[in-house]
């Protein structure tokens, strides 16, 4: 098995050649640690991708732009998202990649930016440009350990990992960091990541990789069914650990991507764990529908229902809320085919209650995490939605 | 003015030949009323309209296969939705039915059916058996204001109205009531109407008037956006008012058709100001859209953002939760044409922040009742939805 060529830690851990920093410039009220800086050298070939939303930050624009550039540095602010302001907006992120540049010598080009918090509101650019400065400062190789914490807007904790191998038999590492904890749907949420290698990577095979591995993490969580203006995940790979460059070809890309693959699906079920009030983790998986695109359509009816988001903040094994939200759903559901299981308790068989004692279903719902499964028993298309229940103090932080 | 020849009232006048019975019989743990039937003759023309739900609760079945026969009755239970119940909520649907007929002497065939409450639970025959000969024993020319009562389910008051005009000079009378506060969304919510009239129409005249004033109503206000299993209109036309049969071609039609309207609108908003714990109406109007169903699409998505109201539960005018909301939808959205309104302020023009001071914002936002509206400056569609804002009361309730 490939996993056991992987070491995986809970943690960050620079891959040669990265430096990174986290501090308090002023932007939170709160006092907290708001801008984060990742340099590295050389420069690194860059993947990423971006929210489906129409209404696109500035900073998610300019690193679009950017993306077949070698990157040399991320500037990321949080507690201001730097969306809808407009040609400012750009002009702003363009101050911060410029002022982030002239700080590590870097073509300004090969500066990425980031930001996340409020939208509507122009950045703080009296703010902004000192805070780049202090945070350059404090670039160093035990940095992103504040870096994770400086990203974090309503997140309860940081969220990173690390995961070692080897490729050509010399040592590298992937570390990433993300923040995210509402306005969470499939299709990139609220959520920033960043994932930095020492490997030498091929541009489109490392582009390929990512995409792949987004579809199947940060594109499956769910808290709230709100996509956000701002999300972006960035991918530097410097190749300081000098392997032959990775590419499909090569005999270790199959560890590489299931690093990729590990990292991302930790990050993002750390995010649907820290949902915004969230207090049970709720996996809904879909199989025996029509199509995939069946299944996948009510797996995100259910796991998006408020109804039943709702019900499970309570005791209530409420599985005829799930029926009704598969009926809304765009997928075909026949009423009377429909299973649903409470981990594995059968609660309804051919659509209707299959007598297991509720007190036995309550137990499933009342653990830290639990798995709805739904058989639509119309197909073989199968899908996954990770989820979270939501509480009152949901709504509190988002008053 | 044709609305000058209505009278409108806040409560339920039955039409001639009505009576309605609403009684307490054992299926709510509170004690509340939790049966309500009404009765006619001669027997009615029939119209309805049905949840789009795939998932229906037996009833909805029943109603949907006897619309093309005269009405005698209407029997409706509160409590359970008699929803996922297999054949069996078919048989125990019927029943309900049978058991009418026999106690006012009609074909069991002419007696329609309504349940609402809790999905996936066998109804309890043997209390609703000896309810339905107690709610029988009731009837009477007076009521109809139990019977308002009796439908209601999470509602904290009840829903009724009565217009009052004349056809070929003749006295006629619409009365009306209804249930619903959540579980809520266009394309009929968990939501139950019942319009009784004397006026002789014919069916299919009816029937259009009908789901043309369902759509401008019932099908235009959101709560949580769950589209429920038993949503149920159901209109009940005796003719004891003697007039020449009501249809587009009759000099009074207009009347007659502004009344029906003018009912469910009021009918409609009743349920958005009574919304699970909401605190606030808010009317989402988008206008500029390209087309009339990408207006409806993109107020859809704003009335339906859990962002958007939770931000309307506290006092900060979130717009740009709305432009958020706007950009995920499937609309097509030029984020630099956006115009958005509270009432009269201009919080954002062109895609940006419109200067308007915050605080003047935010007084809009505290009112009991409010617009937003959208210009997309892209085109000519209009859409107009009614929501309300999420609270906490709203999780605890569905809890």
């Amino acid at each position: 098995m490939a996993s056991s060529k992987i070491t995986f830690t809970e943690d960050v851990q620079l891959p040669r050649g990265f430096k990174a920093a986290g501090s308090a410039v002023g932007l939170k009220k709160s006092g907290h640690r708001d801008m984060a800086m990742i340099a590295c050298e050389p420069a690194a070939v860059m993947a990423g991708t971006f929210t489906t939303n129409q209404v696109k930050a500035a900073t998610v624009r300019l690193c679009m732009k950017r993306l077949a550039r070698n990157g040399r540095a991320i500037v990321i602010n949080s507690g201001n998202a730097n969306a809808c302001n407009g040609p400012q907006g750009l002009i702003d992120a363009e101050r911060m990649a410029a002022a982030t540049a002239e700080l590590i010598g870097a073509d300004e080009r090969d500066v990425f930016v980031c930001s996340t918090g409020r939208i509507g509101v122009r950045l703080p650019m009296d703010i902004i440009e000192p805070g780049i400065r202090k945070t350059a400062a404090d670039l160093s190789r035990e940095g992103g350990k504040n870096a994770s914490e400086a990203i974090m807007t309503t997140d309860t904790k940081p969220k990173r990992c690390t995961a070692r191998f080897t490729i050509d038999r010399k040592p590298v590492t992937l570390t990433a960091m993300a923040k995210g904890a509402g306005m969470i749907e499939p299709n990139m949420a609220t959520m920033l990541a960043f994932f930095l290698t020492d490997a030498a990577v091929d541009r489109s095979a490392l582009q390929d990789a990512l995409s792949a591995a987004v579809n199947k993490s940060f594109n499956r969580i769910t808290v709230d069914g709100d996509r956000s203006t701002n999300d972006t995940v960035l991918f530097m790979a410097n190749g300081a650990a000098e392997n032959k460059t990775l590419k499909p070809t090569h005999p270790d890309w199959a560890v590489f991507v299931e690093a990729i693959n590990m990292v991302a699906m930790h990050l993002a079920l750390l995010m649907v764990q820290d949902g915004e009030g969230a207090s049970r983790v709720v996996t809904v998986r879909v199989k025996g529908a029509r199509s995939e695109k069946d299944a996948d359509i009510a797996a995100r009816s259910v796991a998006n229902s408020l109804l039943v988001k709702t019900s499970w903040a309570g005791d209530y094994p409420n599985w005829g809320r799930i029926m009704d939200a598969l009926g809304y759903s765009d997928a075909k559901i026949a009423e009377d085919r429909v299973e649903i299981r409470y981990d594995d308790l059968v609660a309804c068989r051919d659509g209707v209650y299959a007598g297991t004692p509720i007190e036995k279903l309550k137990r499933v719902v009342l653990q830290r995490a639990f798995t709805i499964e739904i058989n639509l028993n119309l197909g073989s298309g199968e899908a996954v939605i990770y989820t979270c229940n939501c509480t009152e103090e949901y709504v509190r932080i988002n008053m």
